[in-house]
């Protein structure tokens, strides 16, 4: 079923597909990987950014507890984002908020990673 | 708001938070990068797998059509799934349709990266 432009899940429903969605997933390293105050500065950071009106559902993450060879569990931080479609996401690079975000924050990390995904056509 | 298992958005609700979840991400490249039928035949298995009951939300998907540096969009295909919690996830890895899957579509992929994240601690 949908309902105010996500997908949710009835109850006793099976499995249900997010579909006519952009998914944006970024994975920070910090520059400090043993900070845990800079840890929790990206966190604040992001917890600040998820206000940008854009943004319909949102993760702040960390690696789960699970280690296989093809897990990468190196990254501190993980951000995923719900946006309706890819103009809602190009809106939120030009965010002020967001802009912010990478003026108070950026400092903190060393490597990041996007993975923006749209639907897979056959 | 909260229903059935999953967090939704009501109509003119702010961001809201994906909270207490497992996220499973998977990115996928293919063997034979330009096999349309590969690239075809690694989704309609996504697609079977995507019956396993412990699972609540997925998304299959490819690489939009955004482009950054700190973009990394040289995967085919990606697979997003949301857990209610970690032992879900450790169900669906040896679930029967899983294994299938793997059985049936592994040698289709070179390279596969999975990032496990649950919520963030401060």
């Amino acid at each position: 079923m949908v309902a105010g432009g996500l997908v949710t899940l009835a109850k006793n429903e099976t499995s249900v597909m997010i579909e006519n969605k952009f998914i944006h997933h970024v994975y920070f390293w910090l520059k400090n990987a043993d900070s845990k105050e800079d840890r929790a500065k990206l966190i604040e950071g992001l917890k600040k950014l998820s206000k940008v009106t854009t943004i319909k559902n949102f993760h702040i993450g960390q690696p789960a507890d699970t280690s296989r060879d093809v897990i990468d569990r190196s990254y501190a931080i993980s951000w995923f984002v719900l946006f309706d479609n890819a103009a809602d996401q190009a809106s939120y690079q030009t965010d002020p908020i967001h802009l912010k975000f990478v003026e108070e924050c950026a400092h903190l990390w060393t490597k990041v990673i996007v993975y923006d995904s749209v639907d897979a056509k056959s």
